[in-house]
């Protein structure tokens, strides 16, 4: 089925964009992998390109473009390169920026917003803590008011970009007792005194990204990193959900879709027992199937990025496009990895790399499980 | 996620469906089902209100409408009261018309649709034999010229309106050793002599629907009576298979739609152990996953209905959409089902009944595994 | 896989079963499904055979078999020829004999475990009421003593074997506020004044089995009709619940595996595009992964049949039993039902009546969810 | 439910192995993984505990227990420490064994299986080809006889322990033409000349094991080396076929379940929203639905057991333990992963590197599709 959410710019924009990625990415990809990590030259090329500020408007050094479409062509392409890429650069430049933008001081902005646009200031989103997963209302974290500045302490684990950021959002608690309505967020230098990364985690996958665990031992920051209201800092996450699970609905599908084409193609070439593995007929009913839900998905993916470029996406619209795409790419990468046999098992295939990929999208950012029960609230139940 | 492909005409079209339905059908439903079938009435009140004849141009009777959201109105509308109304319904004024309509020799036209629109000539389509199922290249039943006239003979079976229509559309093999390049489409009266209907067909489901085995013993029809060319069958019948798929995934979504609606008020007041029975974790949940599909697939849905729309949908998208939503059906309506508890197991529950009549969606007008197939081969597989 | 846990004894008992089937009960099976119900005549050739006490001691005209595999081995021809077959003999012989034969008194058991063994007086259970479904702890109806006697109020619904029953063992509250804890049991005739039935319940399948609401107001029954201790309703019933869960597994596997195999042979025999069904690659494996679920569900069984005349099947274990079963049995008919094309969908199809008779298997004698329920608890969830 | 099947024997057994485990292998797991395979210290030492000759006779330095039972309790323990250690000693004990002990001379007798018993001679098993997979048909590695000896050309890959082995029986086409029926079976000492391998291939998982593509060039072995009859490799393949099936089956429910194991415990522990995650219902039935389906397998592949004991177990029963139980094994897993949250992303935490080992189950030795086409065939479809 055709898409026909996107206009000619937004092609022309794909276009600049794959070019980025075949000359200046591709031929690096192994060795990020073997870094565990994007080195710092891959986000100054893509600043430098204007991927990296879409959204920030053009006096803070951004592109300016007020239709999410730009935002999705780039994660999707990234994706189809690899889903830690579309991660890693989907927190900072769709998923940071907006909390800086709408809710930061004039001041913050100018410091902070061109230098993200440009690759120089890399960061991240802290919220998941050690002790209690995805439960706000059980953060223990603290800033504690002290005259204009506040004092932090605590850890937060799990954060994608957390080993090279320079700056990262972080939510603490600034009220105890009043559960998910005491937290409030904060923009941290990661230059500041206190302040401490554990080792990258060594993860099932995303070998692209780093990933580490953060400590807070009085790192004191300013009034002016206080991102939005003090206390507000669950409703300014309620905010920005929407687009947070977007880009993760995005990610997920154009990643599935795209070793999915790859996995299609291998099924016409290779051949087993006589024949192209494609036309046996389990195997062909198979993908038709996969073609299918990743067709179907993608529908609805479309509709919400056009529900969001109008403003109305909802944040429980957008928690079923990101439990439902974690579900489809991971079952679809599942059975390209079956269709691949013995290669499937190998990292040097892709297939092998995404589908351990893939296995966090059911998890992180809230897992299928928190999506389900919020579409469950959602319907009064 | 709210649907967007609607236009306030349509909206005023779909209160005056659902008047139609609440006044003349659904006081009626239970006497339906006990018939085993629509009575006469049925027809030539829903042809009073013009929506037998959508698509009919306003020279034959019809109301002329150029814009399949109208049909798709209808059929939803039709479904969310019962699966068999919009399955008969639909075979009659979604299916049959288009052969009619751009194949039929002019004075056919003026001798069927009006009648079509008004609903005193009700009509089906044959092609299903005992003996092959869909294998159409193996179709036995023949249509042998005998000077400006034809002969019939052979049989069919799965009929739906079968055993109370007037005109049967009927193909059927006019050249032998050709496969499905040798059929030919008839419209058959069926007071013909030489026809014969075998019993109602004890279904699993879809009560208020009758269906038959037909017989052809000696049937002369005249030369007019051909749709379309001569050996010319298959290549009519893949023309118009988008409508005709299309018009089961509108019927299967807006079933499973319906049903699913109703059992989530169900599950916000039946209680249980002391609470509604939503509230259990795992019922939340799985309502809330079933919530979701259901959307996913409207959002492919209503994409095919804009394809159609713009005469663009592809025969293999359509089979995407019939075969998905018959297995999105089916899955919805089990689980719907089980959360009535005993009384999902009562016919006197809309829900059993509508869990009976969905089985049905898997199977005919190519089953699922048909579908898979021609997918299969688009890939190239 | 060969199954190991019958001896030559049980086989000969297998053959005498068959015989009696073949001759006495399959000529007449659309008959009782006419009737909606079983004749006594059934029940008395039954008896006759010896079939129905067949754990009766000999002293109250039984068999005095103390070897469930006798059970086990009635309960898989039973359902082999009729899902609903087994059920309604179930409740009788399998269910109702303990409680009657372990806690009723000597003379109760004089009066009616030999007419119970004949067939002459025919048993139900009378647990779920219409307010709350499975759950003890709410139950509503009542037995209130007065003098010698208790006064029974209240009603009971969907009942196997409810509208032609004799003698029903009914769980009634004795103590208000004690939740579980203040049940007893009674054996209540149905010939008691103030005793009702409903009209018998129109279900999706078990066309062979009465099941029916039943009524009580100020039943007055003796002291006598109390089955063991008083209060104690709720320990007797989890006392006999491992058999009862173990005839509803056995039921459950030996009814799927008997359609399984016609539909081996259906697949072997049907052709479709040149050839037969079953060897088209997708049909070959859906059967080899439904053929190996029916096994391995099958070792699981026996084991529970043998832990069970052993004396050490656990509740819980046979709690996996059920809704394992009753898992494997709907899937597998469901992709019976598929395999059979549009003939699945026809009553006349024996496996069309069985995919809708096996749906109540997820939902009575406790849900899967319920079976799920008490297995995380003893897990120490 | 208790298992039934091992006598104390087996469990003193157990308890040695485990101590051995325990001690010896456990605190050095870490550094197995680190080096990509196991060190010969560790055959060496497992050798010397006798856990290597199990079945190979006293006479060839073994224990010479003629008793399965044994061997699937070195399995089971094996797999629940780690998969790659069941794995790579069920290739070198349960594997190679039979073909040198019933099928390889006398003289190779004496030079092989003492020094397999010990630990000092390990070996691995070649079939798979780059080009072909598991088509045994169209293999085209070759042997060709030259006098008294043979030369052999090709290369073999995916061959566990095929980095470290000394001794790897190869099957070689030594007629073309003849398909399957013309292979045989020889053992080749990877100190011959010509022979070379690859580097370790880099694997989704199976850390603790290496895993080689082979080379042989012009490779010259003598005739002593034939193993079994010229021609008659795929015979000899079938004949052992049972025993390398069911060691898979042992193996990977071992697996699951002991990591489902820890999963409970770890649900019981960890709280998260003020309560342990185990206690969600959601959870709470997954979990149960989870422990139903590994003792359901259990008591399958117990039956398996059983009749391997008793030289019963035919191929295709084997075949349907060994899919069902990687299909178990991995469903088990991803939902263990799911219910450790972020936790189960991580490398350090043994359910995420059980996850990436498990996942090869269902495509070596024999896809889950191939096992399924066997068990179509032996259907007669």
């Amino acid at each position: 089925m055709p898409r026909s959410i996107y206009l000619p710019e937004h092609d022309a924009f794909r276009a600049s964009v794959r070019t980025f990625l075949a000359r200046e990415v591709e031929p690096r990809l192994e060795e990020y992998r073997a870094a565990h990590g994007l080195p710092r030259e891959f986000w100054l090329r893509a600043g430098h390109h204007g991927f990296l500020g879409l959204e920030i408007p053009e006096e803070f050094g951004g592109g300016g473009a007020d239709d999410y479409r730009f935002n999705a062509v780039l994660t999707e392409e990234l994706a189809k390169v690899s889903m830690a890429l579309a991660s890693c650069v989907g927190i900072h430049a769709d998923i940071v920026v907006p909390y800086l933008l709408h809710l930061a001081t004039d001041e913050r902005k100018k410091r902070w917003l061109p230098r993200m646009a440009s690759g120089e200031l890399l960061t991240a989103i802290a919220m998941t803590e050690p002790s209690g997963g995805s439960d706000l209302a059980r953060m223990r974290s603290t800033a504690v008011r002290d005259g204009s500045e506040f004092v932090v302490n605590g850890s937060k684990t799990f954060i994608t970009n957390g080993y090279s950021a320079d700056l990262i959002v972080v939510a603490l608690r600034t009220t105890s007792g009043r559960g998910a309505r005491g937290l409030s967020l904060f923009g941290i230098e990661t230059s500041r005194a206190g302040f401490a990364r554990g080792r990258r985690l060594d993860k099932v996958g995303q070998d692209e990204s780093d990933t580490a665990e953060l400590f807070f031992h009085d790192v004191r920051v300013s009034e002016d990193d206080l991102i939005g209201e003090y206390d507000g800092g669950f409703g300014h996450l309620m905010t920005w959900l929407p687009q947070e699970r977007l880009n993760g609905a995005v990610t997920n599908l154009a990643h599935a879709r795209a070793v999915l084409d790859e996995t299609i193609r291998y099924s016409r070439e290779r051949a087993a027992f006589g024949q192209p593995i494609g036309q046996f007929q389990h195997n062909k009913f198979l993908i038709a199937d996969l073609v299918t839900r990743v067709e179907v998905t993608q529908a609805y993916v479309d509709q919400c990025v056009m529900s969001h470029v109008e403003g109305t996406l909802s944040p429980v619209d957008a928690a079923k496009a990101k439990w439902w795409t974690a579900q489809v790419q991971n079952d679809v990468l599942d059975h390209c990895v079956q269709l691949h046999g013995g290669y499937g098992y190998m990292n040097e295939y892709r297939v092998a790399r995404a589908w351990r990929d893939a296995r966090v999208s059911k998890i992180w950012a809230g897992s299928n499980e928190i999506m389900k029960e919020l579409i469950g609230r959602d319907l009064g139940l």
